[in-house]
């Protein structure tokens, strides 16, 4: 045992902190009105991302490509993990937690996993929907708070570790619990049936002084949706100070890396499942105690959540090319930004891949994203954009439904029928067009940028070994005759 | 031990013999040029089914199926379990031989299992691609005879059996293994690197003396492609009859239900991947020692291939309500026929579910068949039709394709475009149009037909809890407020 670093002082720990579906609703982001003081706090200490994106919005197949650093197409999550749509890793994928284990590091999860298989993602302390209701385990902070001070007292004594906080906050309710409100903002907060988290102190919001992002309809309807997800925002952001304080009790805050991001975009229209900025951009923020000479700024550095995996795994010093072989990861670390900004950004890419969320939602879409536009590729673009039974029910989409039913004015900033109906390529010129409401693909002034960004796309997915990268005019050949030579090869079916 | 049924003379067994994408390529099914004397012997001491069907023309969720008695939607296998697509059952579904063997019953898979998870399919004896080569498992006639006589000799002394041999033949190999042929027609031939089967005499035959069913193009390229098929299926017959002296020989022929038929329609264009006739109707023969009269005959009888485990379970005398507990199967016991032939057959129907093949593949039809109309509802109808990689490098889709491509004569019996462009709703009367070429879906002669097979078709769903159920034009919700009530609702994306 004279190697172990075990009690040494240069132990280095990382706590990851995940929202799930949460978004910019915080100070630090420039909402005027949600009351983060805990999150602003974290974000003091951190550098702030101000160009991060999931590379998928869908709850399981982030999830997974944030715990193996791999696009949802190549660990093999295509879609939701629990209940009929079962989507899993395959087997031999190897996960941040394993490689960290066989490391001596201590693994552990609190809150939602909804990943699979098991032993694919395994911790050596799991409190998660697996063994509790994910609303104890997710939402109930002072639970959390309390299996958070088990773990550092139980499983920190000989090793480094890793502890993953996975927030069900501020998760939409009312498809699954709609007793506890739109967003569980009634879940502990005491009322009669609701049972009470002690640490908790609801903050309630007036629907008329929301901060309302551009995609989300102006009306009462949803402004009161957006309400009660601030009040949600609320016990999230008290847990996130919870967790943070038994870090620091237990002896750990200068030694440890914490990393506050979140899965996928908020559960409004344009957001969850969508690749639209709306859709993927995710707070972030970094704060390291061996890195203050950046607390407090903002990065503008394009950023994937697949690069957290080659952070954790260069905060631990470990060479990710043993580790995840025989994948190249694509992501990079972020610890260099941490020190400084870089000069030349115009290189920078970030790449996203959804294929199905339910399954009976196959809308598979690939996209990359520079500073300045974007590309995305609907390949299922013939038939309608799917639905979520958990946004369906949402009062927002039953809105924008119920006027658009009844030809009155939706006041959202496009139509539902337009939000369906997708081309098969979409380019933005993300400058002039944030709101991503003006398809440039085809044009021909921008038929350089597009033939630019579909090649960077296409040796995206080939690098990471994308089933769909034929999808979905012609077919993949790459097995037989094929195998050292893979062909996409013409369907005609045009 | 004194209740063990161990060595008396009524312990009944079962033999299932499984062809992998095996047609009609036999005497007994009138084909007058392919040559099967082992299968045609063994439809001799059967009951020959004229009307059954595979619930889903495709390997694993047709093989699911087989083994559960569960349509993939439920058990949850939606397309292929290798490689990419890695599909599985949901792990609680409770599976033919976990229950065989549950009721003492020793259980033994030879060939292609093609199905998971593991613990989900677990037979006593497993020889299949989990721990050989497919091909030496699957076509090796000679190994798979050593195997079954290996189990006949092992398992079976102190317990009735049940045997599955799933032979991978007449399966296409041109997409993985196209050194051995299109249909690995020269594997183990003899000849010079192709190994040598010791059992299999191949029979070869010529393009021009080919028996070529309506939905195969009368082309060249198409007739050698049907040659190869044939001389595969001289391996596959002599297979069966290898397996059956085995059994003979073991003693059990007199004792043993054997059950022969195959997992999918033939990879032909029409064929496998559609719920077509040419993609669903099956082989099927039924041998009973025990009910010797109605051998070689013919039942006309609708005929699932879900009918299979009620089948087996009637056999060993077990009551399915009690084993596949909470789901009530929707097929049922086909032993009544092999004494006699039902008079009432208006009322039969079988039903069909589709949702992917390969994972890129998504393309979910439903279906009800009468012994008059077939309905099929397309779900992803809005685009095309997809092409798997097996059969897309097929000399037939080939030439098809290429014909297409160079506008010449294809000389098949529909276009390439309207086999990638299909109708949401196809509604066939059989009786007139066997080839299912005249759609009769909206013809106001034809409503009342029409809403009485979706009501059907809709029910099935209802009862097998189909997650597509209310694809493509409205979402389910079933949890939360719907808990009791589930409800389709509408998304008004007409
Ligand atoms: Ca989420
Ligand atoms: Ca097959
Ligand atoms: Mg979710
Ligand atoms: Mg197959």
């Amino acid at each position: 045992l004279a190697q172990s670093s075990a009690g040494s002082d240069d132990k280095l720990n990382v706590l990851l902190i995940l929202a799930d579906d949460g978004g910019f609703e915080m100070g630090t982001y420039r909402n005027r009105i949600c009351q983060t003081p805990n999150l602003d706090a974290l974000a003091h200490k951190s550098l702030i991302f101000n160009n991060a994106y999931t590379s998928v919005s869908s709850c399981s197949p982030s999830r997974s490509a944030l715990l193996t650093g791999m696009p949802s197409h190549q660990n093999g999550i295509y879609g939701l993990h629990q209940g009929v749509h079962h989507f899993n890793s395959f087997s031999d994928v190897k996960s941040l937690p394993n490689i960290l284990r066989e490391h001596g590091i201590a693994t552990g999860i609190i809150g939602k996993k909804d990943v699979g298989p098991k032993d694919t993602y395994k911790f050596d302390y799991e409190q998660t929907e697996e063994n509790h209701s994910v609303q104890q385990v997710g939402r109930n902070i002072t639970f959390m708070k309390l299996l958070t001070r088990q773990f550092l007292q139980n499983y920190t004594q000989q090793k480094p570790f890793f502890l993953y906080v996975a927030f069900h906050d501020p998760h939409r309710c009312g498809h699954t619990n709609p007793e506890y409100g739109n967003f569980c903002e009634s879940f502990g907060n005491g009322d009669e049936g609701m049972g009470l988290i002690p640490d908790w102190q609801p903050i309630y919001y007036q629907y008329d002084e929301i901060d309302l992002p551009y995609f989300i309809p102006d009306t009462i309807q949803a402004r009161k949706d957006v309400a009660e997800q601030y009040t949600t925002i609320s016990r999230l952001d008290q847990g996130v100070g919870l967790i943070l304080k038994e870090l620091k009790d237990a002896g750990f805050d200068n030694n440890t890396l914490v990393i506050y991001s979140s899965d996928n975009g908020i559960p409004f229209p344009n957001g969850r499942t969508n690749l639209y900025d709306s859709g993927i951009a995710e707070p972030m923020f970094i704060s390291s105690p061996l890195h203050r000479e950046r607390w407090n700024q903002v990065t503008y550095s394009l950023t994937s959540l697949l690069d957290v995996v080659p952070t954790i795994l260069d905060w631990f010093g470990i060479d990710d090319s043993n580790d995840v072989a025989p994948v190249e990861l694509t992501g990079k670390s972020l610890l260099p930004l941490l020190t400084k900004e870089p000069k030349n950004v115009t290189n920078e890419r970030v790449f996203a891949s959804h294929s199905l969320h339910e399954v009976t939602m196959y809308y598979p879409m690939r996209m990359v994203r520079t500073h300045r536009y974007k590309l995305i590729h609907n390949l299922n673009y013939q038939s309608a954009f799917p639905i979520d039974q958990d946004f369906y029910i949402s009062p927002t989409f039953q809105d924008i439904l119920n006027r658009t039913i009844n030809k009155e004015n939706t006041y959202w900033f496009k139509t539902l029928k337009q939000y369906y109906n997708r081309p098969e390529w979409e380019l933005y010129d993300l400058k002039h067009d944030p709101e991503e409401l003006n398809n440039l693909a085809g044009k021909p002034d921008y038929k350089k940028i597009m033939q630019d960004l579909e090649l960077q796309l296409y040796d995206w997915q080939n690098k990471t070994q994308d089933p769909w990268i034929c999808s979905p005019h012609a077919v993949l050949e790459d097995k037989g005759a094929y195998k050292n030579n893979p062909q996409c090869m013409t369907l005609d079916n045009m």
